[in-house]
């Protein structure tokens, strides 16, 4: 199936590009972009030129920033397009909602990917938890901003949520394993009095058996921590490196994921291409509810200025 | 049909026992309060003592604040009782999904109430304003907060939302009356310095036709405002007084609400008894929601300590 790219920086370039390419399913057609290309394919700046020049692409992928993502998204449904979302979906939850609707209405298929449940260890994990009893879950998220998002301006104004941009794949991944679902109690956002959106987040969330405890954190210099520890009363589960790597009572589980397709991205392009031929969408919007919810009910403290 | 009302301020007071005792559906039976109690009700001050001691007592209305409103809604959907919630049904949208799920599987009607899509003439704007093109649409909530809420600290707390719990009122009335969905576009929210919560919001939001704006303000004296403003091809329709009267090109509409009920709190007692009747649940938190994007992508600007 042909598909065309939607906003060719960072992430488009490192991850779109290469699993489409690699990809049996898939043909990059298009790319729609002001600045980026993609060498050997046709190159639009403009999404509704696009739309209008090339009716035989059937599927767009949108990998811009979330506060415009909707304008383009909504386009490319009303032009009867399958669409696929980079996390998170959008800037607000009601705009994913109407997205569902208008996709349901025009019989196309929506999918809101969320790239860390693609990780290699997620399922084994959501498998591993399966009836047991769960007593502790922490989540350790620390990472530092300057190496991960350089330049980025975006993700420091309203609506780009700042350290809940990485905080959300560790609740993509969280509301994948839970059996039981969750609710943030507490939050604490500390904000850079320069900045409108958080650098780090603790946070606590009722579970109906366990403490579970949150923590992002945007300053971590040196080595970077994308962690999920679960104690059961059966065994202690551990993630890391974003859901990579599992232990199991401190023992590295084994490389059981032998399927022909690793790698978060990939995953979630062989998905897409099973949502498209079965006429099904795929939007859970879970992660981005926790996240709202974090800033409706967070206290907010000013800390130290960030400049990059 | 029996009935407990849980946290008795002035709310219950107000609004709730007054409502219940003009009501053939029901019958007040207990109370739940630290402090507060009603006149020849059997008061108690602790939920778990009631839920105990009252097996015969099928209903449960909870008005207390919505941060610790969860914890009671779960005990008493566990104790399969029927639950009615206050506005806003909760301090979280994960809460509010997790206490529907809770209440489906028990098999109890639970209801999130919106009071003011009870108000006398909202049926009638909704009526009017089905099949017109929308051009421009704008709400003005603006209240002395002084005057409303005396002494209530929780509101300026972490989950309390400030202004937007009469704002709710408000979009609990838009997403009743408009056909079309709505999210936020762009939000400022004014936070006074010594407190957590906004104090006044600004808000654009998207409509497939119209300009909409909303601004929901804490700090006005004098006259107070809560209206709404249509302008569509077909004439202009305003709403004032949270509901209480229309007008259309101008012109007060008369009073159809012929109907034996009036008034906002028995509408709501009414369809709660519907509700339990029929076996089914209510539970709308698409204003819910809207708070939530706004405070997830509103932009946060510190204006003058506010003190009561």
């Amino acid at each position: 199936m042909q598909i065309a790219l939607v906003g060719i920086g960072k992430i488009a370039l490192d991850q779109h590009v290469p699993s489409i390419a690699a990809s049996p399913d898939w043909e990059l057609a298009a790319t729609v972009s002001r600045h980026g290309t993609v060498d050997g394919v046709e190159a639009f700046t403009d999404f509704d030129a696009m739309l209008a020049a090339r009716p035989d692409i059937r599927v767009v992928s949108l990998c811009m920033p979330p506060v415009p993502r909707y304008d383009y998204a909504a386009k490319a449904i009303r032009a009867a397009r399958h669409v696929m979302l980079e996390k998170p979906p959008g800037a607000t939850l009601s705009e994913c909602h109407a997205l569902a609707d208008m996709a349901a209405a025009q019989r196309v298929s929506l999918y809101a990917t969320w790239h860390s449940r693609s990780a290699d260890k997620v399922q084994a994990a959501k498998a591993w938890l399966a009836g047991k009893t769960l007593r502790k879950f922490t989540v350790t998220w620390k990472e530092d901003v300057r190496r991960w998002h350089p330049g980025q301006e975006w993700i420091w104004e309203p609506g780009g949520m700042g350290v809940f941009d990485p905080g959300i794949n560790a609740l993509s991944i969280v509301t994948e394993i839970l059996a039981d679902p969750i609710h943030v109690t507490s939050a604490l956002l500390e904000v850079p009095e320069n900045r409108q959106a958080p650098i780090a987040a603790k946070m606590a969330f009722h579970h109906p058996t366990a403490e579970v405890a949150m923590e992002f954190d945007w300053r971590q210099e040196g080595d970077q921590t994308w962690s999920i520890e679960a104690e059961c009363d059966e065994g202690t589960l551990a993630l890391h490196d974003g859901g990579a790597r599992m232990l199991v009572d401190g023992a590295e589980t084994g490389d059981e994921t032998s399927a022909a397709l690793s790698g978060e991205y990939p995953r979630l392009y062989a998905r897409m291409s099973e949502l498209v031929r079965a006429g099904t969408s795929d939007v859970d919007l879970a992660p981005m509810r926790h996240v709202a919810d974090a800033f409706t009910l967070g206290r907010r403290e000013l800390v130290a200025p960030f400049t990059e």
